[in-house]
């Protein structure tokens, strides 16, 4: 514990940040959370919400994550997972020889948060997700980023691995079906979608019902475990 | 890009390296590639093999992964995937106050590879799988990295998403359905089995078939794309 002083590495380490990837969630479907650069290098350009990882700071990785999102966005976020390294020596070459990545992915409610724009960022805005992944613009590697938070978010949900953290306590299978759909920017079959459900004990009924416009009570039902 | 030396980071960067668990297959089963550590910390321990990030010879992080394993054991690693990255405070303390390693993880045919115990290791084992996930004494959290590594790889192949690299060119469906079966170490239906691979299109007949033993002569596939 003590002899780190000595045996310290030889070698320079690479410029190391965390990134998050926020997607958010509307009656309109997936959007992902972009910052304006206030400085050099991609100064003016969108870019994901990130920082520099601080070992002073940073318990380990997600709570650099963490903190990055309280610094930046004032964000705390209930569904985060890790998403991907990258690294290498032309991804952020103004700032360093070797630069490295550690992106996380998060869900939430659009509506549901107030992001503010932190130190570094000089405006905020929510994108659409197909908007974002065609978007040449944005900085560094970040359009590839996004591409795959979103292709990995949507593989999920249709595998059924359902985000827990970010689906509300209590929902009827419509609003299952409809968060769902939104999410990954298209229909399902209703049936084939409700005997999914029932044939892996994804979800069970719970006490009472949800009344709504000219539709019959519904059932209301919550993620099992 | 000559700006970087003004541009430095003004705070530590963790201590940076590359494991990669190399899963290995043979009648038995699945198997991890496993080192005996030379030197503290976990000197004459169990580990997974790898080195330190090195930003001057490294181009990215995999390129730094395929470098590390050719230093360490001579091998080449046709199907390799990043499988996490890990760190934090209490990782690797005595040698720095905070360690990150980005893992990866490989699948290869055992007796086809001759790994060598190159520097800084004093021997080399394969060990099943189920044995190193239960054993305590591997070094740092690795117990908990080939267990991550193993559940990929098998959720990867129960899905039929599969490896690339490190399939037969050619195989029948009896051949593949075992190798499947080796990996994830357990049977499969032969029936359900056969109806994924054709529903989703994953394998398609070619010229030739194989004859061996008693068995009729079994045609041949390849994978898709």
């Amino acid at each position: 514990m003590t002899q780190y002083q000595d045996a310290r590495p030889k070698h320079p380490m690479p410029f190391t940040r965390l990134e998050v990837c926020v997607l958010g969630l509307n009656d309109q479907g997936l959007h992902v959370l972009l910052g304006k650069r206030e400085a050099q290098p991609y100064q003016g350009h969108w870019a994901l919400p990130g920082g520099v990882l601080r070992i002073d700071l940073d318990e380990d990785l997600e709570g650099g994550a963490r903190r990055v999102m309280h610094e930046r966005l004032a964000l705390e976020l209930p569904f985060m997972r890790q998403l991907v390294a990258v690294g290498g020596k032309h991804r952020d070459h103004d700032r360093s020889p070797w630069a490295l990545s550690v992106v996380y992915r998060a869900l939430v409610w659009q509506t549901a948060v107030q992001p503010l724009a932190g130190k570094r960022l000089s405006d905020l805005a929510w994108r659409g997700v197909e908007d974002a992944v065609t978007d040449t613009k944005l900085a560094f590697d970040h359009r590839e980023l996004v591409a795959l938070a979103v292709e990995r978010t949507r593989q999920e949900v249709a595998d059924l691995e359902l985000p827990v953290g970010f689906l509300p306590r209590a929902f009827t299978l419509g609003e299952l079906q409809s968060i769902c759909e939104r999410i990954l920017g298209r229909a399902l079959d209703k049936s084939s979608f409700r005997r999914k459900l029932s044939d892996r004990g994804l979800v069970h009924p719970i006490e009472g019902e949800k009344r709504g416009g000219a539709n019959r009570p519904a059932q209301l039902f919550e993620l099992s475990r």
